[in-house]
């Protein structure tokens, strides 16, 4: 069967439009899921209009940026405007935009169902576990579809309308623009309000999580919201466009190029139709465990995308089976990477015991075994991506030129093909969480709760494997963006007359140069989050302090808190913390791409990528493995609540929350943002440089 | 002036008998000094016992290993022996055995010198800080100039015996087997005794440090030693080894070559002459301060270095400006990462007083901003050594082929010419610490304690100071044996008449995959060392139980605690604990190199290389950073002893106590281990690889 381009980009917006009417058949069967109990419903319309308040900000703030961003591709990208190629520069800057919107829109909506989502999920857990589950997980679903729809759709058009592969890395740079600020901003506002609401109402006050009368209990459940649905979707969108992107600018370089761009289509196609399979199979027995449930559904898409490429591979003429290799070689390796991660985070494995029984000797044996641990943990996930590279690379490379690179990109695909399904696994966390907050808020009783906090744990649980992941994903794409680089670069040089690039030499001291820079910018990046949650963290207790000592009755629960003055804080701070280390980024690449050229910008981002894998890795994982621990301990383990370990795994947990949920997912971000400032740079760089 | 090879093996020799007479007559100074309270002398027996007890035990560990080692080199290297070149293998394996001895015998003269200055430097104290100081500096001093002398002989015994540069990387790899055992082994015993004797003593029973009740203290102060003294003093032999063999190595292969071993040579001997004069010119005033003392020193030496090269470089005909510059390049920025470590760990600058502050709000406050400046603080020395690399390199690229690189390990020597004044900084520390113990036991009042602080105190900031510089002279060193290791791979390889090696290409996947898993090996090495550490202090914490349970009127005062039971666990889990990570260092070097290859290993070392100086800077510098922010808030500030912002600073003392004494340091040994045996293996890794 013999296919045209044409086909394709019709049937990616036909795969679309289906995913756009299953996400609305989703959201309108949530909607109809009754919810009564009047506390709920008034402490979820508190959540929802904090998150939409926190995301209206966040767009604000975040256009005036994207503004600057547009204006600056127009002048300058991808060639000055003065010399010539005014449409070019005009199509990027709209792919840019379309970027921004089209993630923006996704992120939005996302929010909007997950915050009609979880009180629904806590009156529901009255009923039991059943409906419970199916209610957090489709509100969840809804984001994951409009994610994946959303990148194809955005994609497909750019490609379609400019006919130039480079043109989607602006399209590229705009997803990551407004993931830089959904996911590490996000971080911030989740993790201040968390740490400040546990350091005030749990340690000061010894009142339980989630009690009404703690001033920052919304902004608590509004972070959980802006922070992993918003915030992760951004990211995914971000990796899932990037990946892509450069899939196809590699692709239309090689000699199969119409072949190959077909491909990268098709693989995208399938692997949206495989996560709306998965998600319509997702359910739960009366009394079935969530865990089993959610896991069931990512390997059933995994078997389903490997079965579909494979029929495509087959019938379709000018596909490659080693293509097919690459990609099933990639998503095999993202499933190892998140049954390792399990390994270490997960509380019936035996790390999180040994974690929660050093806690027993105090918070510096908790903290010390965690960090090891963590470290230890990112091991498997490097060679895994390592090897996977090394396999698509040497799969591939007998097609011809630039097929190696061509493979790795495929491989970074086929991880990332799953990516709805990953993500409505991920938003299914907080929609629980908030769940297990309303059933507590709103008096639901203890067996409520009960079922809450399972749907909850399995959460967690599951997150812990999301996010290892999508860091893994990140890897991957990255190292095919830095072919992508390598184009562009070459792409530059090639018409000014000068050397090409063949490849970055590390006994080249440009490029050694880069590599150190590079290794070091996550770790600043991440401190300065971590300092910013601190900061901001502090702002916010000191609310709460002024807010219990000035209204009288608040302690005794017959005032309410003012609740509103909490979430300004976390989202107000959220942006000022995020701006600094955004712009660090972005001028140590500019710096080093004027010192040092295109081959110090080859090396730094390659030490970018390989410090920031090991310390994302490390930090997600250490941060769940404190948190679940902590969980551990909880359920009566090592001397449980109030036990010493207890005190000590709870200082534990502390330390994890910006590890996991600020800094150590926000990495992949920073990468990103960086290789595309990066490739959109190169011809500056290279006209620039001083070495 | 011209000048023959035999010349400066001759100058070697006397600059090496000189230093030898000097340490003499240091020795000889320190052993006439008085010596006379009682409990002082029993006291400072049972540490010198208790030390001498482990070294030897170490070296008979270390013996057994050395002797495996020795036959496999005596079989296979550097070509196997049935190939033919028996006498190469001889050589070799001589070279190597040289290496580890010599290193010993500085280690354990270096130990015992140290052992003897610590009670005499207690009871000077009682008459001021002046003879005090000197004693204390001067008993560190003699292990600084028998690590470089006979550094220096052993390099000039083996080029003048054997002719070849490449057996020095036996000679090397003999000294990066001790030092392995010595720094990380020494690093598990100090930090057990350490965290064991404050978690038992200061936490449970609230009885002072150094309380003579606690069975651990001696084991402590044995700690001091066998992990500052005789550790830091192997790992710097090892660096000091490492530069002036790969100096070499590269030296032997340029067109130049006679010229540039002479150069080699020659900046050694003035850098131990340098730190001769500078040690010499020691002292502090009645009231002066310690730590000004002690870095006028190391500026003096510093000084005095760059104007003898200098002289040198007019006078002696073949030496280069360009080397020169080089060298001086890798001094100052040696200097200048000194002073930015300086600015992240001393109490009198903002960020130590920031963490103090926040800990305040709680211990995982502590841990994340300790962490998050760690991670900061690694940034200026990660791009000082990047600008030193890049400047040196392009400071000598236009001598010819392959002289660019020889800038860089010519960098690596400079920055290493003044070690012998940084161990000596570095050795006085524990002799101070001991010092300040045996005051409190001996019972020396009052102000002999705060003179004994104020000692104490200039010995961390100066530990915090040479940690740092010795990490940015390893980062230098490997980036030459990384050239050292292509040179021998290219010797392999034209032999065979196969492919030369031009460099390692990122972009290439068996690059690629070394890269990112020698990133991830020293994440493993320092996470197996930190658990090491853990699981040994526990087995110390439950002796300690036992013993005040069992022992009548311990608790009291009216009993003896058997301190031999503390330090045999100490002894014994340290090694127990240190030989998996050693070995599982090693064996992934070999997975790797039988897997891809040289190619594999080229990108293997690098990234070892990069998240070797991340972690380790990052561990190092946090470590100090939590040491004095505790030492902050003791001193009376954010609430003083007692308060819970102490109990928190405590916490992260305690975190930090095996980041920079066991895990942060020894990642410089690890990645001097695995660059040799990469090099030395090299021929059987192009022999049998799989890609």
């Amino acid at each position: 069967m013999a296919l045209s381009a044409g086909f394709f980009y019709f049937l990616s917006f036909i795969a679309a439009a289906m995913a756009f009417l299953f996400a609305l058949y989703l959201y309108l069967w949530v909607k109809k899921q009754k919810v009564e109990n009047r506390k709920i419903i008034e402490v979820s319309k508190l959540i929802s209009e904090g998150a939409s308040a926190f995301i209206s900000r966040e767009y604000r703030i975040l256009a005036v940026f994207a503004a600057v961003f547009a204006l600056i591709i127009l002048l300058f990208l991808p060639t000055p405007i003065w010399k010539g190629g005014i449409w070019d520069n005009i199509s990027m800057t709209i792919a840019y935009i379309a970027g921004t919107v089209l993630s923006a829109i996704a992120g939005k909506i996302g929010i909007m169902v997950a915050t009609l989502s979880n009180g629904r999920t806590a009156e529901s857990a009255e009923h039991g576990l059943k409906d419970a589950f199916l209610i957090g997980f489709r509100g969840g679903a809804v984001m994951g579809l409009l994610v994946v729809a959303c990148s194809l759709i955005g994609v497909a058009l750019v490609l379609m309308l400019f006919g130039d592969t480079s043109i989607i890395l602006g399209f590229s740079f705009g997803a990551s623009s407004l993931a830089l600020f959904a996911k590490a901003g996000g971080g911030i506002f989740t993790k201040t309000a968390d740490v400040a609401a546990d350091l005030t109402g749990k340690v000061e006050l010894g009142i339980p999580e989630d009690d009404p009368r703690n001033p920052a209990v919304i902004a608590d459940n509004v972070g959980d919201n802006v922070g992993d649905v918003a915030g992760m979707g951004a990211d995914l969108f971000d990796s899932n466009v990037a990946a892509s992107a450069s899939a196809l600018v590699i692709a239309s370089s090689l000699s199969g190029a119409s072949d190959a761009i077909n491909m990268v289509f098709c693989y995208m196609i399938l692997g949206l139709i495989s996560s709306m399979i998965g998600i319509a199979n997702a359910r739960v027995g009366r009394n079935g465990s969530p865990t089993r449930a959610l896991n069931a559904s990512t390997y059933t898409t995994t078997a389903v995308f490997l079965v579909l490429t494979a029929i495509a591979t087959a019938l379709i003429d000018g596909f490659s089976w080693r293509v097919w290799g690459a990609s099933s070689v990639g998503l095999l390796v993202g499933v190892i990477i998140g049954i390792t991660t399990d390994y270490f985070t997960d509380d019936t494995k035996p790390i999180v015991q040994r974690v929660a029984k050093a806690s027993a000797s105090g918070p510096a044996f908790t903290v010390l075994s965690g960090v090891s641990y963590g470290f230890i943990s990112a091991l498997p996930a490097m060679v895994g991506i390592a090897v996977s590279a090394l396999a698509a690379y040497r799969i591939c490379d007998p097609m011809g030129e630039g097929y190696a690179l061509f493979g790795i990109s495929m491989a970074a695909v086929g991880m990332l093909s799953i990516v709805g399904m990953i993500i409505s696994n991920d938003a299914y966390g907080p929609i629980v969480d908030n769940a297990r907050g309303l059933a507590e808020m709103g008096g639901l009783g203890e067996e409520t709760i009960r079922i809450a906090d399972e749907l909850d744990s399995a959460g967690n649980t599951v997150k812990a494997v999301t996010k290892g992941f999508s860091i893994g994903a990140a890897g991957l794409t990255v190292i095919s963006l830095l072919g992508a680089f390598m184009s562009e670069a070459n792409a530059v040089l090639s018409e000014r007359g000068m050397d090409l690039i063949t490849g970055f030499d590390i006994m080249n001291p440009s490029v050694f140069f880069g590599i150190l820079v590079g290794a070091s910018l996550p770790a600043l990046f991440s401190a300065m989050l971590i300092l910013g949650v601190d900061r901001n963290a502090e702002r916010m207790v000191a609310e709460i302090h002024r807010q219990f000592n000035t209204i009288p009755g608040l302690k005794e629960g017959t005032a309410s808190p003012d609740y509103s003055l909490c979430i300004d804080i976390a989202a107000a701070g959220a942006l000022r913390e995020l701006i600094p280390a955004g712009l660090a980024a972005i001028i140590v690449t500019c710096i080093v791409g004027f010192i040092g050229g295109a081959s110090a910008i080859g090396g730094f981002l390659l030490g970018n990528i390989v410090s920031g894998l090991l310390l994302a890795l490390f930090m997600s994982n250490s941060g769940g493995l404190w948190d679940n621990s902590k969980k551990y301990v909880e359920a009566g383990n090592e001397g449980g609540k109030g036990s010493n370990a207890h005190k000590a795994a709870v200082i534990g947990d502390t330390v994890g929350d910006p590890f996991k949920d600020t800094a150590g997912p926000s990495i992949n971000t920073q990468i990103t943002v960086v290789s595309l400032v990066s490739s959109l740079l190169v011809s500056v760089f290279v006209s620039f440089s001083i070495f």
